[in-house]
């Protein structure tokens, strides 16, 4: 099993990362930083454009994978008053967007027949998030991006599937450390998502359906789905 | 009355500021050309980052507007097989996402209490657009941006409404010379969303709701429209 992690260094990266190389699977992580654990990495070079990341990207890899799984992400608040509200859309755009489509080209150029594409959307942009309007927009890019590689002619290889997560609240660090008071036990675990995917990759027939946007919830510890 | 036609030098553009002068409104337009009939033109410098682009037309306006139209916008296609796909992307998103959070902005800051201020979506993009994944990906983005506009703490002015057109296919000049040989009896006439910008300017009442991704269609000339 060969898979490829984009944003392999961060939380749910590196948790991803570590389940898949604990499965004795290979793993390409694509970063801005290298993760040790990955079998090899391709550093993002940020001072690129979109096209000239793709290429760099593009030029690095070879072969074929049984998944492509793009968690590279991040967040920032702003409505349309707020002084800042184009310099985070353009920041959210970057990080999601610019991620999730290169991860579509890495997918139709080597996800093997039959593969599994997963991509990152945010379960509050299925509808309006005034107060994080770049971020929404970006999610809600990324979630219409999931329904037309879904459909005939998307380009990506046959049989091939495609489902975005649509996460509430992970369960990192990063948010226990910010969040301290919050009941953890609405937090999804890095390691469901890890072991879903591991799943969805090996056992075609247990994955959401191509295209669904899956929006996971956590309750009193217990992950459920539903599909959107 | 005192509007603001972002795009006013395009087809669409051209036919609002034609009709709000006729009715003796005061027109400013915002694009890369200007158009002799407005009663101001701001240009764009197209080698401007998003921010810069922003700075610049905020800082060349005052006074309040009764509506804030954004027809800015372009076409491009490509699938996620397509070496132009994430280059096609970018232009769909400076095109239409820079344009509409640049008029949301104005729109936060120079739109009258109870005001108009109208985005431009796109039919398609309400599901998946294999063929066209960077216009569907920034037309969602769009339509989501329409939606977290009409809710509270969006940051707008009191009262103001947000609608987003979604057109199938307009009656222009260049749609009628690319394709010489379509039914324009299923085209949407210029005239039908000038007319109608002009009504829901100026009464309240007659306006979409708040937030509506507003789908346009045309059969045997006739025009209706559906709410989304």
């Amino acid at each position: 099993m060969r898979v490829l992690v984009y944003g392999g260094r961060g939380a749910l990266g590196g948790s991803i990362v570590d389940h898949f190389k604990a499965k004795n699977a290979t793993v390409v992580n694509v970063d801005l930083h290298a993760n040790e654990k990955a079998d090899e990495n391709i550093a993002l070079d940020l001072s690129q454009d979109w096209t000239a990341q793709e290429a760099a990207v593009l030029a690095k890899l070879d072969g074929h994978f049984d998944g492509v799984f793009c968690v590279a992400g991040g967040w920032a608040g702003g409505n349309a008053a707020a002084d800042d509200m184009v310099k985070n859309a353009d920041l959210m755009w970057k990080q999601s967007v610019w991620s999730s489509a290169i991860a579509a080209r890495i997918a139709a150029k080597h996800l093997k027949e039959g593969g599994l594409l997963q991509l990152t959307g945010a379960a509050p942009a299925l509808g309006g998030t005034p107060g994080m309007m770049g971020y929404g927009m970006a999610k809600a890019a990324v979630q219409q991006l999931t329904k037309s590689l879904a459909e005939d002619g998307s380009g990506l290889p046959k049989g091939a599937s495609v489902v975005a997560l649509l996460p509430v609240t992970l369960d990192t660090p990063m948010n226990r450390k910010w969040m301290p008071k919050a009941d953890f036990g609405t937090w999804t675990p890095l390691a469901w998502i890890a072991e879903h995917l591991e799943k969805w990759t090996t056992d075609a027939a247990s994955r959401p359906s191509n295209g669904a946007l899956l929006k996971i919830v956590t309750e009193g510890g217990k992950t459920t789905t539903t599909e959107h």
